[in-house]
């Protein structure tokens, strides 16, 4: 069943790693299951030095972030709840720290789980038509404590701030001004030749001394971030608020606006 | 006597809270405990979701930052200060931190505890006139520990050692450049308007997720920065440096300039 | 032997240290020992505020960074490293929080320790034809721990990990666009009379306040990394690369590269 969400092309010393679950990517348990077998594969193998994140979708959408069934409180459960937090979390926060170069190319929408996954990437590219943001809180949800910390990282703790407390989303040309990206191209068609064009680019430099660099830069923020008994308190707390009636409630309007044809 | 200092009007879901103490809005200690408890007064109506800082004086001043009288070793004492001291800094922290959407409009003076004000706010707007900085510096004195951390927050650690180390002080298109404030007005007449604007547009997002996750990323510097014990050390160490003839020799010139007609 | 690498001159006020190593002002032991001699003479000079760092050779080099016979395993040893890693980094530590107001001016090639000297002073100007970075990696070698954080602080976390990870040097257009440096001077002929013309205008400011500010702002980063027990475990892991094989063959590139005409 991940084969069907996921396949990786091997290039010369790196891997693209294509995402496909219709219709709009958005991450179940499963899904971030296979994503982190599969770079832990990736990881495994010293003739891959890198890996491209490229959505396989044919609408303009990276992913749709976390699919939304494992946080409504009716269709899960505390149990899986936690185990689908500790998943995502651990693959997440282990991407940040992992040994491949890692590039993000983005096309379209890409909200809240979606910019997290581009975040732990070393480089991000995206289309003009991209839309980036840690936007939970228009859902009156939260945004998970070390995703609101990485951001901070990434641009700043004034537009981190903007963007989470006031759910704003960030289209391509504002994403490069705050480094939110790091390469802006203009089409979806340039989206990938420029993503293997950056990391044959990067890769130019010898991998032994970045490998070390990486780890003393990140492995803090990554270490603290997937701690079990850390992750089982945040997804505990995290589940009052999601069973809480306001929280159901505000999903089934997600609900509600999914169904409506035309979306 | 704090009426005569703030005046407050409700609107729909924000409050406008307008500080006028002639005759530049200088901050002694019972204008810092008028805002403290006018504050505490709207977090406790539940209706009430944002507030907006304004200066209701007729000249182009927000404020011009603490009263110089209550810095000014031989008009005051140590116990005076310290009192000020920590009044002052508990509600600039527990602003920071508030429930609140906070807003500051900000038009013209606003050095070093005007400063401050805007930066515990969530979002400031400014006219092109303004005049912002943690000068202290300038006059022998020091910026206080937790105002620093917080410049540097808010725009990086190397505009902030400029601001700071070197009393520089930034007008409006520099202050937006380098992100010291969101958004920059044309004219006074439009900046309560635009205030006004931005908080609605803010306010369409629902309270509950943005309250957890504002708290997430700045409880932690608010509970540093308004330790009782902590404001204690720190004051007994400032006024140190205020009681030193020297200082007292710098107050005394800004005093002569004060004094001059034209101010 | 040091005043042949190093001669001072006292201005009103402040000092212009410039650097002479012939042929690229590499920095070995002995010319980390002299900086750190000479700058402790001038922080013991009360009549002295500031100091100016300048390269006094004729090509366009600031400095070409540490010496690369320091780090070449077959022509040092552990001991004479551990020597060389202290009292570099407990210059570089001390300097960062001198009393004395710092100046970088910088011309031509700056990279690894001639960026890090740079970025441990309050103010860098810098020529066009200038190229920053700390380029370890491009050698597959680490950069120092302590000097990425600094570098952290200095540009933001996005900007640091493109210029440690991928060896990106930064030339003064792009430098000045992301605050590696403050200032731009149009030639190699501007560059000292315009350092001059900033040291005048930062000490028009007294220093009272300005060195508390500092020292509050830089002693924690100072302090922790000029340990001298955790530079001698990091000198010592740095030693395992440094003997290795891989490192010693790719800096035997290095100096075929440099033994060629031409450079």
């Amino acid at each position: 069943m991940s084969k069907q969400m996921i396949f990786t092309e091997i290039k010369k010393g790196y891997a693209i790693l294509n995402i496909k679950r219709d219709p709009v990517n958005s991450m179940n348990l499963a899904l971030w299951q296979a994503l982190s077998s599969e770079v832990k594969k990736l990881e495994a193998d010293q003739s891959i030095r890198a890996v491209i994140f490229n959505s396989a979708l044919e609408r303009p959408i990276f992913t749709a972030g976390n699919d939304i069934m494992e946080l409504y409180a009716p269709k899960t459960n505390l149990e899986r709840f936690q185990s689908f937090w500790k998943v995502q979390n651990q693959f997440l926060a282990s991407l940040y720290n992992s040994r491949l170069t890692t590039v993000a190319a983005i096309n379209g929408a890409c909200p809240a789980g979606g910019t997290c996954l581009s975040l732990v990437c070393d480089y991000r590219i995206a289309t003009p038509d991209v839309s980036m943001g840690l936007n939970e809180v228009a859902l009156g949800l939260t945004v998970p404590e070390y995703w609101m910390k990485l951001l901070v990282k990434v641009v700043g703790q004034t537009y981190a701030e903007k963007i989470i407390l006031f759910a704003q989303m960030v289209n391509g040309k504002k994403a490069l001004e705050i480094n939110l990206i790091d390469r802006l191209v203009e089409s979806r068609e340039a989206l990938l030749p420029a993503a293997e064009e950056t990391v044959k680019q990067l890769l130019k430099t010898p991998d032994s001394g970045r490998v070390i660099c990486k780890n003393i830069l990140r492995e803090p923020l990554a270490k603290e971030w997937g701690d079990e008994s850390r992750l089982a308190a945040e997804s505990a707390q995290s589940w009052k608020l999601l069973s809480s009636p306001s929280t159901v409630k505000s999903l089934d309007g997600v609900f509600a606006r999914l169904s409506k044809p035309k979306l």
